[in-house]
């Protein structure tokens, strides 16, 4: 997201989400929180193992690894309706679940709340793609979210828990990844050549693969402190209000494209539009990126994760179209055409 | 100065200069150059004694004692024609002159040049308010300069040397500075209210109270590498001589209003346009600041500071009106509007 001046010199209000925890920790990226919440796993049980879902961002098993976890998976997707086969979690253990795009993971709640009153092993809540949907932080030891994608601040991240978090506090912000990111947003908002922010960016996130844990910029809090989620929930949520009445259309169907979802819950405030796409779902990306329009994949799985046949296929197809709040119906209606286009 | 997106969109050459010197340092601010001199000076001598102008900026003398120096004064000023009573320097001291708003220090350089050939002590050059003029840096054994002021960029300043840099490199570039100079000057660059940034800059500038010599920032190396020193040059000397035509008025004359200086020299890149105010400098500079015509004072002296008479009473009169790259031919005429009404 580019860097708009209006929206730092805004009052109003926090959006640094606190999902109703006690402790909250800010630090620097997702990754940073789930690396700190690992380490108060460790600090609670013996057990270095944890379990992921096979439907996962490449980041979260590295960062597992990083602090020296055992990485189990277990199958879970976006859309999932009910787990077909829950972790097979031993005493101790940690087990990690996501909010896909924004919405509540119901799937391995309805299995969790089965089991939650005796469990006797630990639950981090990914909220990466979930930071400001309401119903995600009850069940959970800890919440993890990260808030550089809902906002134009260079980093940001939060570690939630219900008991108090102690242990060594993150490292210092780094300067040359804040200044990176932020002379990015900075190009990007200029109408720089996306050749020039886009390497930025890249040598950026190289930065995080051997940084550990850092405390939140002093910039992203101060920029964070100021911007006010309400205006943006209500932008994403109208957008992709906007999207879903229009993505549905026979024409698309028939070239086979659809929703991932059929709806939106009223308190989800979601990340981003998720579409399928059955055949070439990579040159779509490349046809909407002629016409700006810049769509994520989330995500591309790592090979080395032993998925399921369903989140392998489901990833193949997957494409994210963007609804944040620098969008308004305009914006939504030339993504619907071009989508349109393509398919005629 | 505010951030500019399109300044950074450039190629045009670095801006970071090195006055044809063999050796230069890149840190954060003027007081780092000058500290991290001082720091050279004394692996080369014994003495810990040096020589300022008494017309001096406050962060010089506090720059010395942090290094351990004591510190003696002599009397030089801005527009000096020749230097009455130069230091009385001891083989192994150090001194430092300065080139005030861009100009060559004529006077100083003049006594220099009978002495320089037997010269026994160390000398160092402040081009702080002359970072582009040519003819510095060829008498001097280091000379410092800051570029934050001549640039969009939140830090950056360089140390020349004619003989190798060693010892200890500076600490990193600390993520709190650089954020509150890069927010403020993008509040600036966004009209935000004055208070607003005024107060960051205040709180960051307090920052550098305690601090050690920081090495430059990412942002600020990577901001300055696209910037192109030409332009800004010809924008300050056409602007720095519309006012020169124009502030001789004799109305300007006869309410006590003077330029300092009658002429620019062809290699001189000027930091503003002082002007000498007989009569109620604050007033007007109040009278300016409402109008959004913000001139800085160089300097209020330090009491503290055995200063010569007539330092003291040029400090008291002394105002800098803005020349710099952001400003056109019709800014500078609006300027001498403000001036010609204060008059009437």
């Amino acid at each position: 997201m580019a860097f708009d001046v209006s929206a730092i010199s805004g009052t109003g209000g926090s959006s640094l989400p606190d999902f109703g925890a006690r402790y909250r920790l800010d630090c620097d990226t997702g990754r940073s929180a789930l690396r700190l919440a690992l380490r108060q796993s460790r600090r609670r049980s013996n057990s270095a193992r944890i379990w992921l879902p096979d439907y996962i961002c490449p980041s979260v098993p590295a960062a597992c690894r990083a602090e020296d976890f055992a990485v189990m998976y277990f199958p879970d997707r976006p859309g999932q309706v009910l787990l077909d086969q829950p972790p097979q979690v031993a005493s101790g253990d940690t087990v990690l679940y996501v909010h896909y795009f924004g919405r509540v993971n119901t799937a391995f709640s309805a299995w969790l709340q089965e089991t939650n009153a005796s469990r006797d092993w630990i639950l981090i809540e990914d909220a990466v793609q979930a930071a400001y949907s309401q119903g995600i932080g009850l069940l959970g030891d800890y919440v993890i979210t990260s808030l550089r994608k809902w906002w134009p601040a260079p980093d940001g991240a939060v570690l939630c828990s219900t008991t108090v978090l102690d242990g060594t506090p993150p490292t210092a912000a780094d300067e040359q990844f804040v200044g990176m990111r932020t002379v990015a947003k900075l190009l990007r908002g200029g109408n720089a050549p996306a050749d020039e922010f886009l390497s930025i960016i890249e040598s950026a996130e190289a930065l995080l693969e051997q940084a550990p844990p850092r405390s939140i910029s002093w910039m992203s809090r101060y920029l964070l402190n100021r911007c006010d989620p309400i205006p943006m929930t209500q932008a994403r949520r109208s957008n992709w209000l906007s999207l879903q009445s229009a993505i549905g259309a026979p024409l698309l169907a028939h070239a086979g494209i659809f929703p991932l979802f059929s709806a939106l819950e009223p308190g989800e405030v979601p990340l981003a539009f998720p579409i399928r796409v059955a055949d070439g779902r990579d040159k779509l990306r490349g046809y909407l990126a002629e016409r700006r329009i810049y769509c994520p994949i989330h995500w591309a799985l790592l090979d080395t994760v032993t998925s399921s046949g369903n989140s392998r296929a489901l990833s193949a197809e997957l494409l994210s179209l963007p609804i944040d709040q620098r969008y308004d119906v305009n914006d939504m209606h030339r993504i619907v055409s071009a989508l349109l286009e393509y398919c005629q």
